[in-house]
């Protein structure tokens, strides 16, 4: 395990002077099978795979869950052995931010609709340590889950307008049996609550559904009334569960996030809600090329 | 001559695979004998040297000289050939800020005071270009004037913080022979203007020699009374240029760029004035070291 980026920088350098690629998996620890599937694919792509987990204060607002935050390193570490042992970098805060430290990475753009507006300090708080972990271990790919897609999309941004080095590989969302998206939050969920949380997914596959049977990918027909029309049907199974409250619904182009009035191209659909103190965000990308 | 980031990105992977490491010196073109003792430098330290010639718009500020600064590119080629003729990179504004380009690298502290309070966006775009520089290049040194010292300071504090692989290489300020440092805006200069120009290396020669002769460096004696000397005796040698307005003179810790109230470890003395529409910078270094 490797504490310090000092230690890190001189893992990277032997694996670069190997000619092994690097895959970096970026995480805030409190592992399940999505951050694995990750690993497995870091695993494939590359011949070194490192696993960060920090939890990164500047990501967190003031009234979040940084001390709250699951921080169950043993048992991460043993769930990683059943994939292969990648190395793994646990930094502490003050590794990460020592004194004085003051730089910030800003992405625009992106960053401000959805979590952005919800979380105003949020991806400032991303960007500045992803770029920092990319750096640090100067390495050739990272993974990310598509369950954050507003992230992905912000460190695809980054990457283009700051011209780094590093390809970004993005793996489909790992559900629950019963379709949540996994989550290191779901475990601070009641039994009430993780059974009504299943609707978010839910709401998910009911609009992706309409917007195929009712043929809306089709440039003609699609108006403002049928984007309403989606996010009705969105809303109205969220709302099923008496203790969701929606933080928001939104359909939009899945690169810029633009919100689209029109399905004529690519889309992703995009909800958030709180259910008691715990915030849980999903989505569904929609290829037009699939529907048409 | 390489015009686009792909293009460099292809340069520096073939330098890499050929175990060269690269030596980037970022300029704004316009070059002089400055850039050329940077160039010389990096072709001691790497096997491949890069320089970058670039009118950062980023960096001016919307009444500064972006529009007028020098672009004499073919004589910024010929000036090369003199030094080895590195890999130049001369990318266009379009280049370098595409069309949604939207990232800023902000670093607090050291980019406050001094050139910072005269010129408030001025080092968010110098850390943002360079990193981008440092990035599309995948340089493995980069290579600065001390002229600029407190740009020096920004982006060695930046390299800290961003956990950047990149070391920084500070070169001697070269100067005129009567102690004007070498700057690309000197040529903005009527006759006049140029002869005061000089008051301000000697201001601080003055400022040097008093430290030195009266034992400044004498942590028992130093006041505030002492260092109220040393800067008027700067201003009042600026001052014998009749066209000279001064913006500051500071007196201040190398690193973290404190103003000092005493004397008692190594210190940087900073001058800006303007004389005309050209504003001028130059510095001295103590190493108490040297003198104690």
């Amino acid at each position: 395990m490797i504490r310090t980026i000092k230690e890190l920088r001189c893992w990277s350098r032997q694996q670069h002077h190997a000619q092994k690629r690097i895959g970096l998996v970026p995480t805030m620890g409190a592992l399940h099978e999505g951050h694995l599937s990750l690993v497995k694919t870091a695993n494939q792509y590359c011949e070194a795979t490192l696993v960060s987990i920090f939890v990164n204060p500047a990501q967190f607002g003031v009234n979040e869950d940084f001390y709250q935050y699951p921080r169950p390193l043993e048992n991460d570490l043993r769930l990683l052995q059943t994939v292969g042992s990648p190395e793994v970098f646990v930094p502490d805060v003050a590794e990460m931010y020592p004194a004085g430290f003051d730089a910030l990475v800003h992405i625009g753009g992106v960053t401000q609709p959805f979590e952005g507006a919800f979380r105003p300090t949020h991806f400032d708080g991303v960007t500045t340590v992803v770029l920092k972990l990319f750096l640090a271990s100067e390495t050739d790919a990272a993974f990310f889950g598509q369950k954050d897609f507003q992230q992905v999309c912000v460190i695809r941004k980054m990457v283009t307008d700051l011209n780094i080095p590093v390809e970004i590989v993005v793996c489909p969302t790992v559900r629950e049996p019963d379709g949540l998206a996994m989550s290191s939050r779901n475990r601070y969920l009641t039994e009430s609550q993780r059974a009504q949380a299943v609707v978010l997914s839910q709401s998910l596959t009911l609009a992706e559904k309409m917007i195929i049977d009712e043929k809306i990918f089709n440039t003609e027909t699609i108006r403002q009334k049928i984007r309403q029309k989606i996010r009705q049907k969105i809303r109205s199974k969220i709302e099923t569960a008496s203790d969701m409250k929606i933080d928001y619904i939104a359909i939009a182009n899945p690169k810029t996030l633009d919100e689209l009035t029109t399905i004529d191209s690519d889309a992703v659909i995009l909800v958030a809600a709180r259910i008691g103190t715990t915030r849980l965000i999903d989505n569904v990308l929609l290829s037009i090329a699939d529907h048409r």
